[in-house]
Parts: structure tokens; sequence; C-alpha cells
């Protein structure tokens, strides 16, 4: 038996100038200090070492790479001092690569041009018909908004998300209320009819992306983020990465349930959390409670503002049913903490905007459903944004796949 | 500004003969190798390369790091082919330490002495007076216990789950049915009677650590385990690592809401899964069906032993108890499914005897809540192991710690 000392793969390590080959499991780390660089804007490698725990040596290492493969550069920033040389941060080279980010929505459809630090360079939006269409109908869609914001442009990657039960990993379609069929290869069908690489996610980890990359995941590295629109989606970022589940299919609070043979919901079970929380949750009693027919997507929105006005006015019906749906909500929400125990929790949507659904009362609820540890709940922040941070999550997922792509190539 | 190519960092990097000294970043590598080793009894260099996607180089030079530690040795194993010199493969130094884990029971209390690497060598059982105890009279019992179980021999670590909101990092039992008062410093008292480095965890995050270290985690990276027994637990192993939430509070299964203001819990909430099918739960209906009382623990083990034969001989109410709490253990299943997208489930713990929980009826009744996606679910095993495996799990923890202790000291 050999010594340890003498063992021959042990002493194969580090001989050349930049080390072994990056391997696969070192390869996050590359894409770690890529992103890093990326979220900070500008950073010296020594700061981007300490942030991430890793030796300076390594960082240099990765860093070299990353310039060679024109994704970084260096920039001269002035020293906090005021006086002395300028100091070297490092920066992505923003016009390296223009990327498309979309998300199909239930009225209108949104995307944004970024370049490849991620700032937003150009937007459009699109009307869309309301109900499922055929497959090729939903690629002619996405091609028209495509055009519409690369406006020619060379453009690197697109991703597009929408809701449903999206398989990111195959570029697959299971189930979305957007679609007549199920299993759709919609990223397959995009990317032949643009010629572009196309990634599809599902809507709401679009948004825990855009958090991650642009908002409070500067800060976290674990935290939820729960969407509340036609339906009620979720997306988990731990350890500053989605997490999608064995499968890609995760996250489907919506569909989890919270009553046996409870209310109906849209995708045919009965008892889903969205069936007491989602918009057509809230229109179904509001027809009740006002006495109304509602025909489309246009007078369900109608509907809900109606509704709104009403419990702002001081119906009691119409305040009993957002005190009601907003009473799920937090079943909801303390169901996430007592399973996931987040650092944060978003809550997100347009729908954010009916603050009965957050209402003190609704959050009392909560603080009453969550397990009582002598601990204080995670922080709820209530980000009421549009379509756009959904464009801007695609956007950052298509740096992201493009990044991985680049950087995966030998 | 600087050529990148006399990059003065990435110059430096891997000029020593075993490369750069070990990050943060890449101290888990260390422990991914070893752990590899463990979990495969014996293993190349080269085949633990290869599974965990490393350079041999890597490998290598961390395995060395392991041998001079004292807790790798090189064994040798007969080539596959019958000819030739023996292949030099890896394997731990049991003999390097020896360990404790201990689950805390709710009628008794089971510990288990294991060496190095993972093999037990010793087990011991003490019955436990049902009921909360003051923290000194539990410290007693876990002393009296690991006296039974160590018999003197020189233990390196102690690791003890038990029921309840537990914060492994901080060593605090802040809640269990076990103690009287809150936020008890039980890894701290233990430590100070026994002189030795002590690991506290809730018991359910033991049952997963188990799987991971001795059953279906030699196969997987990412699946659930739920344990029905005096409550209903989940521990959640992701990427080959137990998920514990930024507090470490998380996987509360047993307390997550499936009905709102619906039946009563031990934690004084309403409407927790457990309520609906713990031990206690069908019991309390037991009562009513079978027009019994209980006083304790025992007579309530004899009354779900009572209600289970009603069943089996064609009592309609006692069936009726079992397949209402399987409709709800359905539920709860299907919203692990739906949030977690695990690769498997394993339901374990005792109460798995009553096959009524996980009757045919009881599973249809979870496909028919889980979303569906056109993909299979994912396949339930059932694990009715007793305590043993638990206090297994509880050794996993103490090798864990133990190993990172080691690793991590210079």
């Amino acid at each position: 038996m050999k010594p340890w000392a003498d063992d021959d793969e042990a002493g194969r390590v580090g001989c050349g100038p930049l080390g072994p080959p990056l391997s696969e499991v070192q390869r996050p780390l590359r894409q770690l200090v890529f992103e890093r660089v990326r979220a900070t804007g500008a950073s010296s490698r020594s700061a981007v070492a300490k942030d991430l725990g890793l030796s300076p040596a390594t960082v240099g290492a990765l860093v070299a790479e990353l310039a060679v493969a024109g994704l970084l550069k260096e920039v001269e920033t002035p020293r906090e001092s005021g006086r002395g040389r300028p100091a070297v941060a490092l920066a992505v080279r923003g016009s390296a690569h223009c990327v498309v980010g979309m998300k199909i929505g239930d009225r209108e459809s949104t995307a944004v041009l970024a370049d490849f630090a991620g700032n937003q360079t150009a937007a459009a939006t699109l009307p869309r018909q309301v109900g499922p269409m055929r497959l090729d109908e939903l690629v002619e869609v996405i091609a028209d908004l495509f055009g519409r914001v690369a406006t020619g442009r060379p453009v690197s990657w697109l991703a597009i998300g929408m809701p449903g039960f999206v398989d990111s990993t195959a570029g697959c379609v299971l189930w979305s209320s957007f679609l007549w069929e199920r299993g759709e290869p919609l990223a397959a069908a995009v990317r032949e009819r643009l010629g572009v690489p196309v990634s599809i996610d599902n809507d709401a980890n679009l948004v825990a992306l855009a958090e991650l990359w642009f908002g409070a995941g500067r800060a976290l590295s674990d935290f939820a983020v729960m969407t509340i629109e036609h339906g009620v989606g979720m997306g988990f970022v731990m350890n500053h990465r989605l997490y999608r589940g064995a499968q890609g299919l995760g996250m489907e609070l919506g569909h989890t349930k919270v009553a046996l043979d409870g209310a109906l919901c849209r995708c045919g079970q009965r008892g889903c959390l969205e069936a007491y929380v989602a918009d057509y949750a809230l229109a179904r009693e509001a027809v009740t409670a006002l006495n109304w027919g509602h025909k489309d997507g246009a007078a369900q929105a109608v509907l809900l503002e109606s509704l709104y006005d009403q419990a702002k006015a001081g119906n009691a019906t119409a305040r009993a049913i957002f005190r009601r749906a907003g009473r799920y909500l937090a079943v909801g929400l303390s169901n996430v903490i007592n399973l996931f125990d987040p650092a944060l929790i978003i809550l997100s949507g347009e729908r954010m905007r009916y603050d009965y659904l957050y209402a003190a009362e609704a959050l009392a609820e909560m603080d009453s459903l969550t397990i009582q540890t002598g601990r204080p709940r995670p922080p709820i922040e209530v980000h009421a944004r549009g379509d756009l941070l959904w464009a801007r999550g695609a956007a950052a997922l298509a740096l992201s796949d493009l990044t991985d792509s680049l950087l995966s190539a030998p």
C-alpha cells in the first residue's frame, strides 16, 4: 500500500497555471462568482471572495476564465478615501448579450429586453384573447411580442413564463388554462419558429427569480414568494437558488387542500386553496352577493372592482367575502410557515391591491394558525407589482440559462 | 489596467502540493467525499470521483487530508476479474470514534452505540413515565440511558431526538410535550452532565437522516419522510441533506391546517392535520365509538388496539374512524406532493401497522387530491420500523456533527 504523501492523484492537484479543470461540482462556483458580480453591479475580487467565503486564489482563477469568455470586464472605481489610484472592480459586460423575458398573462402579455448585466432596455405589451389557445396560435402571439420588443436586435436567449404545470427542464407545458391540449412542447415550438434558445417556466417561479435577482434575494438566501392572481402560485428560493422539486412540479400551493370535500377549483378538484382565494373564487361569490351575472374576463375584473368598492363603502356581504378569503389566505400562509420556515414571505400580484386580503385581522388569524415556538414569525412583505416584474423574472431566467450554457461550453 | 493573463491572484492558484487551502465553500466537498465512502462501505478514489462528479485530483487531495486526520483508511478488495493485484479501496476507520444516538419516546427511550463507520455495536431501552418532566429529570433519564448503552466506553458525540419544536442549531427545545417548560437548553444541560458534545433534533428529522444514511437515501437525493405516531412529523432530504428552514423549525406537517375552525389539536390550535390522524385523535373517537374511558398512555394504546381489532372484525363505526383518518392522511400526503414534488415518500412509524390508514381507498383519495400533470405520482413506501430506527438516525446525526467538527478543525 502506497504511503499517502506519494498519492499519485493528490500530487496532480494544481499543476497548471489555473489549477485543475473546473469539474461539474465546481462549475456552480463560477456561476456564483458571476452572479455575485452581476448582483452587486461592480465588486472587487477580494469583496467577491469575502462574500462567497472563497479563497482569493479561487475567485481570481474563476474571474480570469469569465473575462476570457468576454462575460466580465474590469472597471475603475474611485477609492473610498478619494485619494490614490482608482481601484479595479469587476462588472458584467452588458453588451456581451441581449435576452428577452416574457410573461403570458390572462388579459395581456408583457415582454422586456435586457442586456447581459440585467438592465432592462425595452418593454412591450400585447393584449391577449381570454381563454385557451392552440399551440400554434400561442407561438404566433409569442413571435409577435418578441418582434415588438427585440425590433431586429440579435437575441441570445428567450424565457417565457405562464401559469399552469410547466416542466421547465423538458420545456413542456403539462397543463395550462391558456392551452387546449396537455403536454405541449412549447419551448421547442418557439425555438423552431424564432431560431433562438428558449426556456419556459411556471410564472410564480419567475416572480421568485425576479426577487432573487432584483429584489429581496440580494440580501436573503431563503425566502418564499406567494402570488395571488387568477390562481395562487408559489416560488421558493433556497440557498440562492429556485427549488423546483424532483420533476420540476413543486410549489403548487394553490392546489394544496385546505378542506376535505371543499369548494370547487378550476382544476376540477375540491378544497384547493385557490378555490377560496383566487379572483374567480371571489368573483363567483360576488355574482351572488351583488346579484350580477358575468360573461367574460373583462366583466370579471369589473365585478371584482365593484365588489371591492362595495366592501370599502361598508357593504357587509362584500366585506364578509373578502374576510373569508383573507382567512383562507391566512391558512395558506401559516402552512407555508409551518412547513418551510422561510426567512421572509413576499405576497406578490395585482390582487394584493385588495388590502382586505391581508388586513390586520387576516394577519392575526395567520399568527393564530402558526406553530407557537416563542420565536417571531417571518416577516411578510406585500409587493403589488405588475406584469413587468414577472417579465423581468423571465429575463433573469433567460440570463441564468444563457450563462449556464456559456459557462458549461468547453 | 493589467492584462488578465498576468493577474496576480489567478497566478497564485494551485502552488502548493495539495493546491490552495480548502475554503468554507469547498469544505462540504470533503464532507461529501467522506460521506460517500461511508455510504458505500468501501469505494475506490475513481468511483468516488465519478459518483460525485469531481475530478480525480480533487478527490485525491481530499482523501489524503481525511487519511491524515485518521478518518479514512485504505483497504484491499479483490479485483472483479478475480485476477491481478487486489484493488485499493477507501473505507471509514470504524475504530476512530464511537457515538451514541438516542430517541426519547412517549413510553420508552431507546439508545444505540455506533462506531465511526455507522455500525451499531450496542443498544438499550428504558421505560419512560408518560407526561411532561422538568429539565433536570430529563437530563437524568438521558444520563441513565447513556450509561447503559456506553458501559464506560469513551464516546465522542451524543445526539438526542425528541418530538416537539427543537432548534437543533441552538441546542434548545422550544416546546415539547415531554417538558414542562418552554425554551429549555437541553444540549448544554446534557453536555454539562456527561462531558460529551451533544446535538439535539426533532425526531422526524432523525428518521429522515436514518433513511438518508441507511435506507432510501443511498439511492436518492430528494425524498420526504412522514412519521405518524403520537403526532405527525415530517423530514425532508434535499440534495442529500436535511432541510431545516431558516430558523430550524420547518416541516411541521402535523400542524399544517387542513380545515378552518376544525378539530382541536394538542397544540391548542384547530384544524391541524394531526388532530385528524395522530393516535390521540383516533383514541378520542374510539372513546365515543367503543363507549370507553381512558386514563393514561398505556390505556390509550390498548384502546387503539381494540379499535383496530373491531375494525378488522367489521365494526362499521370503527372502520369509519380509520377511513376518515385515512382520508385526512391523503390530504396531508397530497399537500406534500403538490408542494415538494419529492422523488419518494416514506411513511414511517409504529402506527403504520394500522393498514386502514393507507388502504387502497386512502391512496386513491390521495391520487384524486394530487395535481393531475399526466406524470405518475411519486412512489409511497411504508416502513413500519420501531424506535431503533429513530435511535440510529440520532447516531447518524452524531456522526455527521462529529465529522463536521473534526473536518472544520484547523
